[in-house]
């Protein structure tokens, strides 16, 4: 044991263990996972800490790697974000975001109540200077090389006017190169048509301003993309508002899922497809992990001083340990550092340009 | 012979032949199929009479049942809908709509860009009284008894205010209750989450306003529905603004599509996944027609005085005859009569509503 890494010098992740719909077991499974994998990764855990302590000292791989935070309230899927913030300090939401605005951890994974997630972490970790609006962003399974386009933003229910489309270009252009490894990755702009006079006016704006600073902020623009690019391969980043970014994943998600479950009954019409999918089990296991969700679990905060990821509600192991890998390779590679300096090169030029974009409208 | 009806005894769909990417040649395949399937259809074939005429010459099934209208020019994917409407008189598209308003077709079919077959319908068909903004309606595949959802506005790059998504509810019941034989169909509003607090301001409205008229237009109203709704079994019909719903449909082919290619890869992987294949063929094919976007194809333009439907402009024979078939069964229902009347009688207490919805924002 003498050459495992001690837990200052490990990557340290804070976890939400109560927010999920299937309960800490499930969470504590997951980090377990992620522990078995990475001997550098060690995890402060929020929670009812009697609850969470037997869970732990079941998974020996976690022995000396984690450390407790007894929180005696939990966020639920029905709390609305405005209670939270007024009212949350004593759930393990409010004391993972804690963590790492203490600085003893590197980044939080919570998989509960989204609106309150990113209300708190406004609240808690503040905005990054310059970012007028965080945004959530998302791993889509798409046909580029590395199998996966990002998208944002994903989660609020609000308009995104030109100069937060900019924002939104230029730190998934910062996440994809840290999270996905791609030294020039290319940012579309979702639009209901690819031609230039085409869609709402804050698009229009907003393809002016993001052409602007492609050069500067080291990435190609591709112009307008459609719906069918998400899952495509014309662009590496899908820039969009949170309110369109969210209808078109769950309708993603929902013909994904339609198609999966017709796929089943179909190998179960007849003795001949029963045989088949039998035969097909190998090949169809890779399809469908190449699509899982599952792998690519985590919507990525961005635009905060830290680094939050929202777990799916209704992960298991697999889900939660995906998470906790992304949060780590973030950590790792600095990117709210690299995120933060590059918003804040960018956000003074970025006001001339809303300002001079204005004028011009008048 | 003597017992074929009249071409004045038929139902007479009006076809822009021109407009698709595979040429006149597909479209007249088309119109042979249905001609084979229905003896009550006839046609008016509008595009260059000389290639037309060769190619129906060659369908035994369409001799006596097709009238030509000569047109020299064709309306292309490139043309601005502004630059048809002003200078598109000798198209085929605005030839084709002419037999609509002229009578002497029961609906018109084109396979033609989509922008400028909506700026000339407008113009030349008229809106109906009442209705503020047409709308383009398209069927989704979907987990409901009749395998489909309704789902509108799918085509514009605008967005809608609160009155215009009562209206689409409103043509919506009427086309799934004439198109697809719903008594009481369930309507849904597209929103980021199910909770009446949820979404943006004109969403909120709009839930109040359609909620008042479900009892009186004869519908169910479901409230808020998710993405994930748009291929499930909450409701019939799905409301939203046509931005939204472009980006939406489009994400859906676009992950539909992408799941087909690594299926397709799947089973070519190996030897045995191979002959999996071959076994599973029966039951692949089915469920390959159970999603087969060509099986419905084709959008429907609502609250125009007459029924027009854009067919995909990549459509194949069997896509244009579904195009065929859904105009031909919403001129035998006398929907366009009935949507009319519809309209017209909650156009008043539309305006009503509207107005004591704004005075309450006062």
């Amino acid at each position: 044991m003498t050459d495992q890494p001690t837990q200052t010098e490990r990557t340290v992740i804070s976890v939400d263990a109560m927010g999920g719909d299937s309960g800490p077991a499930v969470v504590v499974a997951g980090i377990a996972k992620s522990a078995s994998i990475n001997p550098k990764i060690g995890f402060v855990l929020h929670g009812h800490e009697s609850v969470l302590r037997k869970l732990v000292s079941k998974r020996r791989v976690l022995d000396g790697r984690v450390v407790f935070r007894d929180c005696p309230d939990v966020v639920t899927m029905e709390d609305k974000p405005s209670q939270v913030v007024r009212s949350g300090k004593e759930t393990s939401m409010w004391s993972a975001l804690e963590s790492v605005r203490q600085g003893e951890a590197h980044g939080a994974v919570s998989c509960g109540n989204t609106g309150a997630l990113m209300a708190l972490s406004m609240m808690r970790l503040r905005k990054l200077p310059g970012v007028n609006r965080p945004a959530i962003a998302i791993l889509w399974p798409s046909r580029n090389p590395q199998g996966f386009n990002v998208m944002l933003d994903v989660g609020a229910d609000v308009r995104a006017d030109a100069k937060d489309l900019l924002q939104y270009a230029l730190m998934g252009a910062s996440y994809s190169r840290n999270g996905m490894s791609l030294a020039r990755p290319r940012i579309g702009l979702l639009n209901v048509g690819t031609e230039e006079h085409k869609g709402r006016a804050e698009l229009k704006e907003a393809h002016a301003m993001i052409s602007d600073f492609a050069e500067q902020a080291n990435f190609d623009f591709v112009g307008f993309v459609e719906g069918s690019d998400i899952p495509g391969d014309k662009a590496d980043v899908i820039v969009t508002d949170g309110f369109t970014g969210n209808v078109a994943i769950k309708t993603g998600e929902g013909t994904a899922s339609l198609i999966g479950d017709l796929l089943r009954e179909a190998f179960k019409y007849s003795p001949l497809s029963r045989l088949a999918s039998i035969l097909a089990i190998t090949s169809l296991n890779r399809l469908k992990k190449r699509i899982d969700p599952r792998r690519v679990n985590g919507g990525v905060f961005l635009g905060l001083n830290g680094t939050v990821i929202k777990s799916h509600g209704g992960a298991d192991a697999t889900g939660v340990s995906a998470a906790i890998k992304l949060a780590f390779t973030l950590a790792e590679s600095g990117f709210s550092e690299k995120l933060a300096a590059r918003v804040a090169s960018t956000a003074a030029l970025a006001q001339d340009a809303a300002q001079s974009a204005s004028q011009f409208e008048e």
